[in-house]
């Protein structure tokens, strides 16, 4: 509604904006029982921030969080996640001749015509600084997951930048390569010539856009509601919710429109690989004659119905150019009624995959964990705890703390 | 949450099921005094109402619709308006051979893995028979929206079939064309091509994708929150909520990674075709110098950090092939542990984009009065009313009906 | 938002006016695997019906509820349940008067203030004939508590009327004895006194106030999100939204004011009676040495800090008179600016509670259940199912359907 | 769903808990264009805080509040304004013989119940402390209010306190003598009273209940939507959230039932007293030939069908003793199996009443902004702005701020 908010069980509230005093996000409905450390959350918000290599701005932001609230001695106590990341390298005064002169597609015009004024300082709230705030979110969900009975792992990574593409890779490359290089592409060959490419534009003071394929393995079948809250409609909106995104595709994507039904429909057989004991347990039944129905592919991208089959979740978000860029370009200042010539200068990134990456990854893990709470499958009171059951608290932290 | 619930302020909650007894919608959110008629929601019912022409599913639903509540001689009364579709031809015993031995790439295991069971005729409520409710609250939005004093219009068409792909057309072709043809592509001649091709997969037994164009003309600028609410991140939950929907793109869309931002960025001018005594009238203040500044173009899709711009709004929705198709397949039953041939009879449409159209029509339609409303553009209370005032009633319906 | 939803996971949606064509509500979140009758559903709604007893409204509306979906071969699917009840009795003529001469202390000046319009007809959207709907809901939640795991009952009766109060009652009373008399006071003598003196004001043309007090036994302990969406902020907006309600309390309620601390509370005691078999099974582990920690006493009405301890809940709910009496009051007419007098004629309840009393069981069989989802107890998917398994479907319900 | 949300247009989510690093609370959907200092947030934050007087808990904290984002050189910009006020004074020592042995009547039970830990250090997120994030958002709410087009006014003060009750008092009253005891009763006499009978209490190492009465003035008519969203059920859960409420009550209340209708409903008579211009200007047509239609009389406490009436909305909140309390009370530990004495020492008021007088109003002016965005009285994005007017934005704030 405010746009500030996102997920329904678990649900952060975001603030802040690009050279505010501070960003913040309020993760509420984590269970209580995770183990949870500052640590786990600025590891993920150092993947994200700024400055890491050549190809990034260099503003020169720590991003180090801080934890108000809903951990104690170590773990979540099940109540709102306060987190503030202090903003230290703000440098406004450059932003000042786009007061009331728009810089060419950025959202300079749009904000002030909603809001009639705008935090102009770094794009204010519609800079991508924000999604430090996500970031911090999807690392708490992150914990939350793997610290549940699902084995459930999210990986992202560059797959195109401009008309460089890279070939399909496994999910063991994006385990494996994603990190080793600063574009974040999990096949180095292309990597390096994506690299290149991106330092040709930056050279021009120009930028370049791209794309990220993300995949999520292990998540359990039958998540999802019906329809609107299908699993592919709020990953819609959590994706198309990240800066500059203009395309969100899942499974065929958008040559989904060129197959015919009998090629992209997938039978279905008997998982024959499942072991029997493992369906016994599953079901406290009888064990089936047969493993589970399973389809013979994948290019149904894990959801059929709005609903999850249990194979991989995968697809691609495109993200445009970054706007901010020091190549000549004009625009008009509607006070004064002068047109005029700008280039942005400021420390812009000239592509903005690489730092999406995380990014990505950190909707997918809000998103998902979302449809766990929201499908019983992990209780949104206790992580792996008996509801109603009292037990014994944590320790208190010290026996001198008064 | 429950995934039959879409918007915030305008809002349609929905049930039904392919082969249950009735589809519902109940609008909540439409502000009084809004001409409304039982026709004006049953002509879009009958764009989308099956057994049109060849290309669509033989299926005899008049699809006529009953309008609870919520109206009054004429005017709606700002109440939620309930209404009720019939369903009147369901033959659900075709679909028993499906109840344990899933149809390939449907809901089918997917909604038995979530709920343990499923209204298995028809697809039950994975059916896109769903999409009767969208239209009737589509039509509703569209009411309130021509009433308006905002001159919005939106239109959509298909613009490619399997690999045959319409040229750009223009906003007026949209109008004029695109109810012509039985494939709703509002180029004929590609609209001729699409039949044929969709009438030999048909006749192979097979069907085949597609995608819609839409465009929305006249959205004031300055609507959408930032971030998650923003105009992009809502059209993605509400356009991939349409069945089969694979992929959602804004304007240069999946294409934008290929652009550098110097290429795609649009300089800003003034746009001295605006008449002054306009710009006088809106602002309520002294004429501006100059007219608007206005993006030279509109690669963006009329969105700028998730807010409207004052453009188009436009994009794509890729629909994969109908999945129901009478070609060989192979399925398994999970109750015997068979493996098996699947032919799936019933009545299916062989492509879906055609009777898409005024589906993704009416998605918009609904979003935009959302945004309207949560804008402040349109009073959530009553039309063109005065808020506080009670005025005269809409005048008895007649004097006996005691 | 539109003030026609109540409930986050179990969630109802209405629609429908006094004398419009028809009142529906749209169930959504109800797990699958529920077994579920019209009947469920008629019976509750028996109880509310108009033309009872003397002392309720001689409108004669059979009330039959149609179920149109969510429902198959006599158990829930977990999609949306969608019921409409016929409005069959309505004589709008009687309200012609009133359309701008509004009805002293009645909702017809409010509703025509923010709309600008309203149905008048019998008071349209704001007549208590909208509780229908809510009953309707009631019934599908009281029958997902009755085939969970947990032995939950909510039962309510009306306390007193006028200056006429009963006694303190036992649940046993409360089962036994409410439904045995026109008022529904489980009190038998309290009782007769109530229906006395309703007949008097009612001979008069005059009308009379009451209260309704509500238990809730075998809420388990736990449930209830801290603060704004604590069990007593959410039943006292579930509660409060009863037409006519002035007074919301809880445990001591309104008299807790003039309690000490050292009074009210309660001290901590082991609940011997807990047999240490129960205990172990629900923990899963070892046995407690000891029986539960449990209250001396409830005071307390069955919530501390916002969450349930357990003990059962309880309180009360103050109805004023029904607005609409045949003795003269005055009135003005807005159109035409004449004052006059006012005789509300129509057929009119002289009290509300009697037919509150299946209201507001309602309401609380609504928000309990809907806690229990929330708080993890009852899988929002599937009753007692295991959330990810397929297993069979009900069965096929005719072979002959087509 | 969290209980750390309040609002819908206008909505704060909080963090924090008692012996915590910090409190925090997020308000979105403030419009833009709002004059806001941190003074204005912190003048409410005083009348609240802890140590104001000898009935107040001696916790020493400052409770200075940052403004971390959405407030640029003094005026709100229409994004998220991020609050964080820091814990100084916290002793969590005191608190380590309660972990497993829960204070009578206190939330450590319960939270242990749901959570499976608690912060057990001052009650956590259980204690009143976070009704100062509550404070700050009805800070904001209150400069939006008085900032705009209408004159609404909110006051509340102490009317009860164990058995002394306070005689009715007028608005005048509670504007002039709330502020001047530390009771915050605005009958001074009264207020004397209170303070001595709580003194006593004090004394006895006990603690005492009571009641606040609220009143708001200038509420336009027309607010409130019907039936779950009424003004009435909105208020019930605003207040009903408050720590340690037990009843809430509007009009006439709790005392309804003994009513008869005649002698509670208000007969109708025109507002002579309007001016004829303003009736013009409001409606933009002919003026009315007589005043408004206005109610002789308010016991209906200004919401009549759940909508205001334009009377003033009043009502009453019982508040029960703090449930921390110096005298000797038992508990058993549940971790030990012990039955033990409890003496709960630390620094807690002897009464809730004096400092929920800021909690209460703020509670209220959330509530109505937010039914006044809903209802399209005060533009949801910005101020006295034209939507869509891009205008000019507030000043740079310094030339220098690289």
């Amino acid at each position: 509604m405010n746009g500030n908010e996102f997920g329904r069980l678990f649900r952060m509230t975001t603030y802040g904006e690009s050279h505010g005093d501070a960003m913040g996000v309020t993760v509420s409905g984590c269970p209580a029982g995770v183990e949870l450390s500052v640590e786990d959350v600025q590891a993920e918000l150092d993947r994200r921030k700024p400055g890491q290599s050549m190809i990034t701005t260099s503003r020169g932001e720590p991003d180090a969080v801080v934890v108000n609230s809903g951990v104690q001695d170590g773990y979540t106590t099940g109540t709102p996640i306060g987190m503030v990341v202090q903003n230290k390298d703000a440098r406004s005064g450059k932003y000042e001749p786009y007061v009331t002169a728009p810089r060419p597609s950025h959202g300079d015009f749009t904000y002030s015509a909603k809001f009639g004024t705008r935090n102009w300082g770094g794009g204010g709230r519609s800079s991508a600084r924000e999604t430090v705030n996500w970031v911090a979110a999807g690392a708490v969900a992150k914990q939350v997951i793997e610290q549940s009975d699902y084995d459930i792992e999210v990986k992202a990574h560059v797959n195109q930048i401009g008309d460089v593409e890279a070939p399909e890779v496994s999910f063991d490359d994006l385990r494996e390569h994603t990190e080793e290089n600063d574009v974040r592409c999990a096949h180095p060959e292309t990597a390096a010539e994506m690299q290149e490419l991106i330092e040709e534009y930056q050279k021009e003071g120009d930028s370049i856009g791209g794309s990220i394929y993300f995949e999520a393995q292990g998540v359990p079948r039958g998540l999802g509601a019906p329809r609107f809250d299908s699993v592919s409609a709020r990953l819609g909106q959590a994706l198309m919710s990240v800066p500059a995104a203009t395309a969100f595709e899942f499974g065929l994507g958008r040559e989904a429109r060129e197959w015919t039904g009998h090629d992209r429909n997938e039978n279905w057989e008997f998982d024959e690989s499942e072991s029997q004991s493992d369906s016994e347990d599953a079901s406290g039944d009888e064990p089936r004659a047969r493993g589970d129905p399973r389809p013979v592919g994948n290019k149904h991208g894990g959801i059929q119905g709005g609903i999850t089959t249990g194979e991989p979740v995968y697809g691609e978000l495109t993200l445009h150019a970054p706007t901010s860029i020091p190549k000549k370009q004009r625009t008009v200042d509607w006070e004064t009624g002068e047109e005029k010539e700008i280039q942005v200068v400021g420390r812009h990134d000239p592509v903005l995959p690489p730092r999406g990456v995380p990014v990505v990854e950190a909707m997918l893990y809000v998103t998902i964990l979302d449809f766990m709470l929201l499908g019983g499958r992990i209780n949104p009171d206790r992580l792996d705890g008996q509801a109603g059951e009292y037990d014994t608290p944590y320790h208190p932290s010290s026996p001198d703390n008064e």
